[in-house]
């Protein structure tokens, strides 16, 4: 698999991520360039290539003179993701995507995570967009910082994390305000897919329901958007 | 003009747009279908086109069987938007973009601004995404219900706002935590751009610059995304 981008890139080579080579763009060559200095100081193989070739490679058409032929995503288990809360000695601090499909999202929703220190995502196997290569240029290296659990059932994954002590919490319209529900506890939210929200089945397995207050006309965010205030709710009330 | 898809062009004809026409898919014919109502109900004229001519005339590729011809998008002056805030008897609240590109983003700016009941954007004639289809498509409709602002100067638009007693921050990288600061007050935003943030000269005309605390190795926000949160943080503080 492909990560394409310098922001992406720099992400995959600082984060220890097994990078088989790095193709870049014959432009970048001995322009002083931070980046290259750092792949090299790293010992990873490098390959030149002219604009076109690299233009060629490329499955983004966004690679900014860098891309990074890695070994496809790992994805993790549940445990590892709560390991990772053990590790940092916090309060879990989960999300579950129930059918994200626009990888452009999924891309946002990894950074927006990463940055209000998520401590993993759980997506189903069907109907929802996988790691990608857009998803990671998306996600501007996020992704190389966050475990992400693929799962069979999305109801089961809930389920175990509740047995965890968990609080699971679907986002969605009508529900209650989530500036009125302490955050600062073990955490999940489910946030739901562009064009059908979170479905039913799931929102019932959930501990409760909390909403933004929408003050417009229009009803419902972007789903990264929507994710990006939430996750960083819980930055707010969990630094108080 | 076109605005395309199903609920961009219900929230025109709700919000009382001019509207020449509405090309609707043969396909959404005899449905049942409530927004097909909704638009014979408010005497617009309709021309029901077959799937590929549809598909044809669409410029998002996202049409989902409607498409409506309106007048260009008219931009408003900064004063209307002072106005909204008066008519609503709310302290002013207004977003300026500096330099947004991406299309997308901006049509998501909108939406979440269009939720958050921010009262208007304000954009630089130059070097910035003007309201086109895809912008119209992204904000699902919002746009119909958002004053834009369209300046040749940002600075000139920042110090007009000023000397109508209004406090301007730029969100940007290394400002005060903006869960430290009161946004109760006559308030705007400036959101810099996706590659550049906000310019110095820019920063330095405001009253501070705020930032949102990240907690991972990323160093920044997708700029719609933080657009989002800041946005939200204001509804929070002020429904307290």
């Amino acid at each position: 698999m492909y990560i394409e981008g310098k922001n992406a890139v720099k992400q995959a080579v600082e984060s220890g991520q097994t990078i088989n080579k790095i193709f870049v763009s014959q432009n970048e060559k001995g322009r002083g360039n931070t980046l290259l200095d750092l792949i090299f100081s790293q010992k990873i193989k490098v390959e030149f290539l002219p604009k076109n070739l690299m233009d060629n490679k490329s499955k983004t058409g966004h690679h900014q003179g860098y891309i990074a032929e890695v070994v496809d995503f790992e994805y993790c288990e549940i445990e590892d993701i709560l390991k990772v809360a053990n590790v940092r000695g916090e309060k879990p601090f989960v999300i579950l995507l129930d059918g994200i499909e626009d990888p452009h999202n999924f891309g946002a929703i990894i950074r927006s995570c990463e940055c209000a220190g998520v401590h993993g995502i759980i997506i189903p196997k069907n109907r929802a967009c996988m790691v990608n290569e857009t998803v990671i240029r998306t996600s501007t290296g996020a992704i190389s910082n966050m475990k992400i659990a693929k799962v069979t059932n999305l109801k089961d994954a809930i389920k175990f994390l509740q047995e965890n002590d968990i609080w699971v919490f679907s986002a969605e319209a009508g529900g209650k305000s989530v500036y009125a529900q302490n955050l600062n506890i073990p955490l999940a939210f489910v946030i739901g897919s562009e064009g059908f929200g979170v479905k039913k089945t799931i929102q019932s397995a959930c501990d409760g329901v909390l909403a933004l207050p929408l003050c417009g006309k229009v009803n419902s965010l972007n789903a990264s958007v929507a994710c990006g205030i939430l996750v960083f709710e819980v930055v707010r009330q969990r630094l108080k």
